[in-house]
């Protein structure tokens, strides 16, 4: 509803093209538009129109669709930044707290429409997938734990990203009971152990294989 | 490709409506179609020009454009009447067993346009979200650990699905490395514990929570 509401909220009402408002509505109808068609589908006139604005400011003020898409689907933490936060205290209890952060964020209603942009855009579209992995590995968790000092930092957040992007998906997409219903606490339970081995178990590491 | 070829080898070389190579086109057409747009996007009568017939064809064979997408990402294999046999044998390792039960019918490619249009099509709409969610609970493996005697048999399908469905999409869909490039039998030691213990660990069973 955000992006539809845009051209009655503000293009009609003298926002100013240096508004910060016009900046926030091009983002909501850029989220709504990857989310609801995907990366390759979205089209920045559409955005722009959805927004009330002209395509020509969607430009100005982001200068191409990627980097208008990388800030649409702008995650609200910086895993580089907040997970030494969430894995400082008890190593043991480094899985659970994961999971109950990585959930706590999800479940904030207004995080999840960028999530699922991303996800949705990511299965669809090359140029989307390239994001989501960059995101997860060069600027997210894999450079998180080799700041700080984890053993094979790229093994060990490829593991753990397949569990929570796959849970995200269980939970938020298809909404797999129990784990739909269940609350933070009782999914960082279920799914802790899992990632406090992929964080700190002693794990193979495999060497690559070519596939057909 | 190969529905863009469906017109030079089928429609118009005197196949017959009743010959299974049609049904097959068609097959081949509507895997494409909903795997590169989704269940919504894709139209009947596009997926009918795409295999080089009339739609009216389309309908004949499969009745309805939600039976035809079932039939098109039908899986190669019945969950329900497989893990039996995948879960038989020693219960120490048939964690590893089923994840690299999975990661074979994968990496096999002539599977992977299937499983990858069926997901992407449940991630961008919510009636092949449903059937996902449907072929992984009453018609997949919940139904099999049901049947084999597993207690809490929804929990623990839904908690082998988040890992697999993750597993796919960070080793298929954005290609996240060692995992991506990883044989079947290093991956199953990597992530065969976790769902080991979803199958056969102590675990305590949520209680629904109303979420915003």
């Amino acid at each position: 509803m955000t992006s539809g509401e845009g051209e009655a909220k503000g293009g009609r009402t003298g926002r100013r093209p240096g508004d910060a408002g016009t900046r926030e509505a091009i983002l909501d109808a850029a989220r709504e538009a990857f989310g609801r068609r995907g990366y390759t589908s979205a089209s920045l006139r559409a955005v722009a129109a959805a927004a009330g604005v002209d395509p020509s400011l969607v430009l100005h003020y982001f200068g191409s669709k990627q980097a208008l898409f990388v800030a649409a689907v702008d995650l609200p933490i910086r895993p580089r930044e907040v997970l030494p936060g969430v894995l400082a205290g008890d190593p043991a209890g480094a899985g659970a707290r994961v999971v109950r952060f990585f959930v706590g964020i999800w479940d904030a209603a207004a995080n999840r429409g960028a999530f699922l942009a991303l996800i949705r855009s990511a299965v669809s579209d090359e140029p989307a997938a390239r994001m989501l992995h960059d995101l997860l590995t060069a600027d997210g968790p894999e450079a998180a734990l080799r700041d700080l000092g984890f053993p094979d930092p790229e093994l060990r957040a490829a593991l753990v990203g397949s569990q929570l992007v796959g849970l995200a998906f269980a939970r938020y997409v298809i909404r797999l009971e129990p784990l739909a219903s269940a609350d933070a606490d009782a999914v960082a339970t279920l799914i802790g152990p899992t990632v406090q081995r992929y964080l700190h178990g002693d794990l193979p590491v495999p060497t690559p294989e070519e596939r057909p």
